[in-house]
């Protein structure tokens, strides 16, 4: 199958432009005016719209055993959904049980995720400490193709890793040039937090952010940014959700560090008040941790993105249905934590960043898809319009309008958390591999049809701070 | 015995002011010019000098039992000396060893502290968890006069609190109006660089520096910051020492919390290099923690003295002698931490701050005594100079000088980390309760004749911190 | 005649005590329990209340002759209503017409102050600049007790002092021993934004903050203060308004500069809605440069306070009439710029601080008197319960409520920016030297009894500033 | 002619990759292995060598009448050096005196720069405001390919331009879609400082740093943010020289603002030891403003590089000889300010920063070549390797060294701020518009081979703004 997508202006992370682009074979064979193609190749007409890399959702917990149940949407259903909001490739999540073998997660993950209709990879967890630990990290650098490992400081008494796990699992990354990552809450905090509200009688899920107020995760964000610049490692947190974190990436930034930061198109748009919703379904649907936060962060938020202070967008895409939900009606620590939104984050990203005035189509292109594939050693085989990419293409219609509902959407999930918006701009047609997978609403997911990415190690920063590092070696005193 | 002090000028936190002051009983008697006093009262002429509170040191250890020694200081020679160089009042340390009982400690400390020539009182430290913790915190506020409570986040596997002490002793701080202080820095990260500073064969003095950098202060001043302001309670960081930790500390004030500073003399005046002198005992003498900094950062901590983000001014003083410091010739990490200061403190902060323009005379006296004195409740009975206050008073000649040398001074230590420095400005005469304990060189201590200071809990800010709380307390919604 | 205030608690910006105070001839006579007074001492019973130094008002403007008008207030009406509200000392303004002497406005303005019923004194403006500004500005130094100087950078084509001007100026003042103030909006944006507000039809009140934008004064403010530190001289910043300005304050102060900054009332409780009221008369009469800042500027503000990055609070109390508003019914720009306050500072102060657990009582004394004593060299014998010093003390009653409006305020004007606000908190009696001049409700203000306050030059913080910079005085390189 | 470069790795902003470039006609024909070219091509052999875009100097001052003389490197000679340094476009700047109209001073320099040898356009400097200037820019935006115009804020009483001209100047600036940038130093406070270092003795070039304190840079600069944020333009700074500039621009960028950094390779790397040098050539030579910086700066330039709050790299190439910096030899007022750097910048930016670990490769050529493309609008055509740009090309032999010296350069000048440095890595090709002009140490410039490039308005970041400004627009309230 070969397509040729006509018409459109291109637009990439650096600059956009007038031309025709050519798939064929599942990547992207030529791009230029007046292309010479087979006559057997379907037509896209782009005509008015905007044809860009597919995205990439860094973030997303398919099929995920968590809190006592499973997330609802398994690796086909959410990465089908994926393609329909123009999403191309995921990173997904293995998370071992403290003292189980990462090997043996990480294989039954990739199990999971074989019927995935798009493309996807993982990041592993690193959930407690041992030698087994640290050699099962080296295998899957080196002969699996992973290149981050996630660090979660909250969830006490589950998953959540204590300072001597950072600092020995960031060493190790350093050693094999992978990326640490962390989910920024000081745990201890939340937990006595928690209870505080239980103790008062708070129960319901407007003791959900009460409980996890942003100091929480400002303070580990900084305790995460410190343990490596320590260890001399960069460092990626994933959903930062307010000024408090984004205030320590930002001054560590400043500093010279390598620190990079994922915000979720959710944090960017719905503020704290939905968990004071008098409907239960409403408030519990938006239980997520980080929680949403008051207003004024959403708008630093957006200003991290513009600074460059932060670097990718990603959804945490973890559904649950409100009868899943429902297990915490009377504790609010019971609710499973997690929104859906894998579908909809590039039109909500388009709507309120570049019709808002805040985001060019360009920086749109980098936040939504390059700068997580050059964060993870994607690009440009992803994340690009150039020859030899892989085709994961998304057209898009400036001027298309959706109204958002969890009546219409393809996850499988009875809410969504934008419900009720219109946006305007949207994808007409979605290319994965090549193949049209999306086209004017109709979607034509194949289960199965997803690769997983291989993702070497040492992307340049690592190198230029290992050189960095070497000039400073200190040095003994002879006395 | 009374004591007339006469034709001096009067330097309080406040204001400047010419007149005598007389002493009688202990107490201040009178203030003001041709006072009417007894024929018997002695004479100190204090014409051309300035007339001051006696300096209070809210961090020293006396005869602290220290990683296998014991401070060469006791409360006899420690509070003799502090009294030569103008300090009438110090704040010392009960620490328990994890698992003690807190009031066996207390009691402990309280027996050696009976030889004290001047007047004391103690923090107490959390070094560990349970309910009789708990209940000892609360017996030592509401009987003995304990109003502040210390956390050490260094010295793993030994006296560290992890974050769920934290969290729970600075919540019965505040139910007990009692100040929670802490040494700030992140243990764990220390472990681990010390480990990486012996595996690379750096075992000298210089690597004190190399595994303690600035970021495992700043880290766990953030953190300690956080979990109070999650608990709501007010805080105090001791022996601040680097940009870091003051950019925490400065960085909360901004925000509205109650975060106070304390700088050590050492640390506003001293810098690293003293790590990577060829003599050993030069080098080793001046381990303690946390070390000394770079440059740049004593800068710094004069501006935060100058700002209000710090408030007082200390020593840390916990004195080893060179035979003891010896003990960690081939391990730095086995040096006892400690250097000696409370003899000097006054004149090294005047000659540094006063007469290098860094502080008026009246903020000199605010941040050597008045502030601590208010801190910890002890205002006015301490740390001015009105009418019945304790007749604590140093007389203060700005043109005197003195060169400080380990071979004059009055400590029980072999070394002087401010050796060989020529101060200009020094304590004449020095009262303890209206008593001339100092005089021209001349030193009067007297053995237990210190005496032990309640300090009473709810300073001021708790009680407006209390209103605020109450005012934003947490609501459930009705469903 | 001699007052005893008997029973209440003295509360000063250092700390609370019992204590009862005895009032003769002006002064304060006698401070403690049990004292020996006169029967003919008139009683005041304090009990269950609190015996305060009287408010000091740093920023006043009675019967300013501004905008083609003049200010309803006089200087009698305006101290008289200051007193009836617990403040009796204040600090207004001479301003001379661009080529007017110095010295000639200053004489008017004493003349037309003789009317005062409380203290008072001058801050000169200096609007332009030669050789009689450089020349007068010592003359009211050296003779006649001004020992602060104000910049205006707003109002272009009026009073607007240029960069040349302000450095020339603030290297006067520090010759001088004078305090620079300025208040700080940059003029020349000012006009402009003025011009595409009337440009754009926009031509009501709500046209005013938008034509003065927070940047605009932040950006000022930020200049002014890198001109003192050029010039090495301290500042003082009137009516800090936003978090910009603030900001700009926090960071100088932070490295060591010292920078003062006074705050309103009226900024610390009112936001910028107001301007968008459907009546003139109301969005008019909130009209006052800087404006009324989104609400999010006022947490800050106090923020700014509770961290001594604020350290006064005034009014900026410059009346107009809804009828002298008028004139600016079709044009904002000639709205007269003022709003009244000086009556209702310290009770909305003392409500949205002390009871909003914002401010300590101390706290709340030090920045509504004692600090604006401190700054401008009037203290102890103003700001201080202490003996000897001046008898101007406020009795105030925690548990006494008032529901301010213009119906019953005593200030000359037909509007109240804090109608209707119910406030707990407020004064039973105003004594000026010595004399009961406000009793429960009964204002006994004395034309022409206020006196004018000297104010010697060279506080403290001058000479420190002048050893430092002699320390630092650039040397040339021998060639 | 046609060039075949083979056997590299292609490092561009965004990735590098092993490739061969084939060039054509001037521009870039192809890329990949084993590519299909005539026999005629010259062939490149760029074996373990780096093929990147040429490096793009946004700030050079070639035969630039100054301060009484003109600089010694015309168009030719200046543009040649450049290439042997691996730069291959310059943008000069165009200024007209006060009062000339800026039509007549652009055909000036048109004129001038039909000598060069490289590529070239102008930034046009706004130094006074009319409306003839007003209609010039729009001329110029139109019609002659310029977008961007200068502002200098130093340089009192010649080309300053006052806070009117830039309010004025910037709202052109945003109708045209055209790029304000600034000079940013507080000329009032030049100008003061000045006087009073010749008052007092100082007349040496160790006055020049004295007289432009960081201070006075960083108030420009937050000026000119400012004046930028009110005008809702975006900014660009050049010559960013300290941390207080930078600290400005990284405030604001972090509040979402859209502005640009520019630093030069010697702020980088040369701190203001150079001024106290006994040699007065040595320390005239080093005469540019803003001048050097003390150490603590440039450690902060990099961060701001690294971090994203500076963009690109630049020289400020305005050289003047020894005689000609003699004119200052009495009053360092009149020393011409300049230095060299156009053919070093490279080499300086390569060794400091990729072998000093500071910098990827990738982020080398974007501050040094591709950034200024796209903020100046010369993307992709300049500062790519891709096919259809521009063969602008360097090839970059990470091993080869040389030693800097003015005995050596091409610069026509006989001074080099860089004198002695040895650097590794060094360009062994520079190739212009196809055609090979530096090989292996002989320079092939060809005088008048140079041609002005056209730059269009409108960068999308301007776009974006309008759209966020219209959705913003204020609204009248109905009375």
């Amino acid at each position: 199958m070969s397509v040729l997508i006509k018409g459109g202006t291109v637009v990439t992370a650096d600059h956009s432009f007038r031309a025709d682009v050519y798939c064929e074979e599942g990547r992207i064979a030529a791009i230029g005016d007046h292309l010479d193609v087979p006559d057997t190749a379907e037509i896209v007409d782009a005509s008015g719209q905007y044809v860009m890399p597919g995205g990439i959702d860094p973030h997303t917990h398919m099929q995920f055993p968590f809190m006592g149940t499973v997330a609802s949407d398994d690796f086909y259903t959410g990465t089908a959904a994926a393609l329909a909001g123009g999403t191309t490739s995921i990173i997904d999540f293995v998370i071992p049980k403290p003292g189980q073998r990462l090997m043996e997660a990480y294989e039954q993950w990739r199990e999971w995720a074989e019927k995935a209709a798009a493309d996807y990879t993982f990041h592993v967890a690193v959930t407690w400490w041992d030698d087994s630990v640290r050699e099962d990290m080296g295998t899957l650098v080196r002969d699996h193709g992973v290149n981050s490992f996630k660090h979660f400081m909250a969830y006490k008494n589950a998953i959540m890793a204590d300072d001597e796990t950072l600092v020995k699992s960031f060493r190790r990354c350093l050693e094999l040039g992978a990326m640490p990552t962390v989910h920024a809450e000081n745990g201890e905090l939340v937990h006595q937090l928690q209870q505080e509200m239980l103790d008062k009688g708070i129960t319901g899920p407007e003791a959900h952010p009460l409980s996890r107020p942003p100091l929480v995760e400002g303070e580990a964000a900084n305790r995460a940014i410190q343990v490596a610049q320590a260890m001399s490692t960069p460092i990626y947190l994933v959903h930062v959700s307010c000024k408090d974190s984004l205030e320590a990436i930002t001054r560590a930034r400043t500093a010279g560090q390598r620190v990079y930061g994922e915000v979720l198109a959710g944090h960017l748009t719905i503020d704290d008040s939905v968990y004071r919703h008098e409907d239960f379904d409403v408030a519990a649907g938006h239980v997520m941790s980080p929680p949403f936060r008051p207003k004024e962060h959403q708008e630093a938020l957006w200003h991290g993105l513009q600074a460059g202070n932060l670097h990718t967008t990603a959804t945490d895409h973890c559904c649950f249905c409100k009868d899943q939900k429902a297990a915490g009606r009377d504790d609010f620590t019971k609710i499973p934590n997690g929104t859906a939104g894998v579908e909809d984050r590039l039109a909500i990203l388009w709507d309120e960043g570049v019709n808002g005035g805040r985001l060019t189509m360009n920086e749109f292109v980098a936040v939504t898809s390059t700068n997580t594939a050059k964060l993870f050693n994607l690009y440009p085989r992803k994340g690009s319009i150039s020859v030899g990419a892989d085709a994961d293409i998304v057209v898009w219609d400036p001027n298309g309008t959706r109204t958002i509902s969890a009546e219409t959407h393809h996850m499988n999930v009875d809410f969504n958390i934008f419900e009720g918006r219109t946006v305007r701009g949207i994808p007409t047609h979605t290319l994965s591999h090549g193949k049209i997978v999306w086209r004017q609403g109709e979607l034509m997911a194949e289960r199965g049809a997803g690769r997983y990415l291989h993702r070497p190690p040492f992307t340049p920063v690592f190198e230029a701070m290992a050189r960095r590092t070497a000039l400073q070696e200190p040095q003994p005193v002879e006395r």
